[in-house]
């Protein structure tokens, strides 16, 4: 595929048709069924900060552009419906460049039932940038927030932590279908998916919720890969240091109230691990307890590179 | 401002609360109100192809953003209800380049009554980079589509064309009332926007149409820029040639059956000009008639830097 008239017509060829889009690709917009609301949420992907081409080809690219937003739908519980895709593409084979990330991102698509709805393709002198904006329905019984944390709810987590350095920022599986089944079937009080780190990510609870946390730092769930990162030779932090800092787990951090979520491991709802890690309190400190039961500050200093809103 | 926690605190500041949001910046996705349909477009400018930063002041960058969005969805006849805004940021001075992108597209956004629902800000090596997704409600009556135009339509445009290479595809103004108020009074059959060139755009209305046209290029309403840039000495192009090829007029051009166009240019229903300039045909040519009657084929050879879609 060397130049657009070929991207569009691969695109056309490519992309399917949806039930919930009215109008094929080709018009100024799209037109995209909606029931009262959508939740909608955004990413960019860049070189050099989210990934480096000579490193990742560019389907795992692509395929991360639309996880990183399913990731963000998980965290409120609502479900996938359309994207659109902004591409900014390199002059010296962008096309094909396209091309691939689009192979990349159409069977994640798929999986999820996403609409491919439109998009903007630019070609520049730059590097490569990808933009993806993800619509979806909010769950029947109310969109998971940030705020509704209350003292006394458990903090859970799925899956283990601290994958990211070893290649699963790119390749995750992100968590839409374990948050919809969670929101059908348990009381949760609040939610955010893990990305920038689990400190600063329940931070951001419990700043939205104005309350504190105590993790039992023993109970987080942690990686083979923070286990095999923490003992290379020039490796400074401690397996759990990188499960509570290092970013892009992709896993919801959840608070419900300590009965319900004492519920949920018990129930074993998902195919993946669920963990109570801790628990909320009225205060606004977040502070870890150990295996002796003592209590110490916990700073909120995971790895930060971007805002989301 | 000068990091990011700092435009995160601009922005909660001066991102006015919407109706239509039901959550403040800052959960993982926004939520929008809409009726069973949302229009949605996206749109990313690029430094080098959509601006140059050394001539162009943010604040434009920041309107133009917004305002080719508008644009899309004017060619719809939509109304405009939220926006989200993904911005990759040079390392040097990006968040006080955010503020001012922002200062520029927030007026638009407050004329055009649309919310700022949410964003994803990145800084990186590369140069500026910025996306903007647009949700619209359909019009009433419909949305109006590239496809639908048929033999003996009119074909009007909104306003003068080209006047972009003199600064109009910075500072043009989105006709999405003029487009509101025709589909609310008048049987549209097609529309689009003018990005590419009037040519290249009634193009694309006739291949998504299956019709042919005949363009009377002594009514084309061309600007003064087209004259002024024509009597430059090095300039290849009559006014004509510049009106028709030229890019980014963000004029509507629309079709109407024959007697409800002139019905609309009796009513005068518009503030900027509206113009008959052709009639479509059953064949599938672009042509074009001169003063004399003489019909010559037309060159589909607009400004072509994008793939819309």
């Amino acid at each position: 595929v060397q130049s657009e008239l070929e991207f569009i017509s691969w695109l056309q060829e490519h992309v399917p048709p949806h039930p919930r889009c009215e109008l094929p690709l080709g018009d100024d917009c799209a037109i995209v069924h909606v029931e009262n609301s959508a939740v909608v949420t955004t990413d960019m992907l860049v070189e050099g900060v989210h990934f480096l081409s000579n490193e990742v080809s560019p389907r795992r690219i692509g395929r991360k552009l639309l996880a990183v937003n399913l990731s963000d739908l998980a965290a409120m519980a609502a479900r996938p419906t359309a994207a659109v895709i902004s591409l900014a593409l390199p002059r010296k084979g962008g096309y094909s460049l396209a091309v691939e990330l689009y192979e990349g991102l159409l069977p994640l698509a798929e999986r999820y039932h996403v609409a491919i709805a439109g998009g903007d393709t630019n070609v520049w002198d730059g590097p490569l940038v990808v933009s993806l904006t993800l619509l979806g329905d909010p769950h029947p019984r109310g969109s998971l927030r940030r705020h509704g944390a209350v003292e006394g709810d458990s903090i859970l987590v799925t899956g283990t932590l601290c994958g990211s350095l070893r290649g699963r920022h790119l390749d995750f599986e992100p968590r839409v279908d374990e948050a919809q089944r969670l929101r059908d079937q348990y009381n949760l009080h609040a939610g955010i998916d893990i990305t920038d780190g689990l400190a600063i990510d329940l931070s951001r609870v419990l700043a939205a919720s104005g309350r504190g946390a105590i993790v039992d730092v023993d109970l987080v769930p942690i990686s083979e890969a923070a286990l095999e990162l923490a003992h290379r030779a020039n490796d400074r932090k401690s397996p759990l240091q990188h499960a509570l800092g290092d970013g892009e787990d992709f896993e919801l951090l959840l608070t419900a109230p300590q009965d319900e979520a004492r519920r949920m491991l018990a129930d074993t709802p998902l195919e993946v691990p669920l963990t109570i890690i801790g628990e909320i309190t009225p205060d606004d400190g977040l502070r870890q307890r150990d295996r002796q039961g003592r209590i110490t500050p916990l700073a909120a200093d995971g790895y930060l590179h971007r805002t989301n809103k």
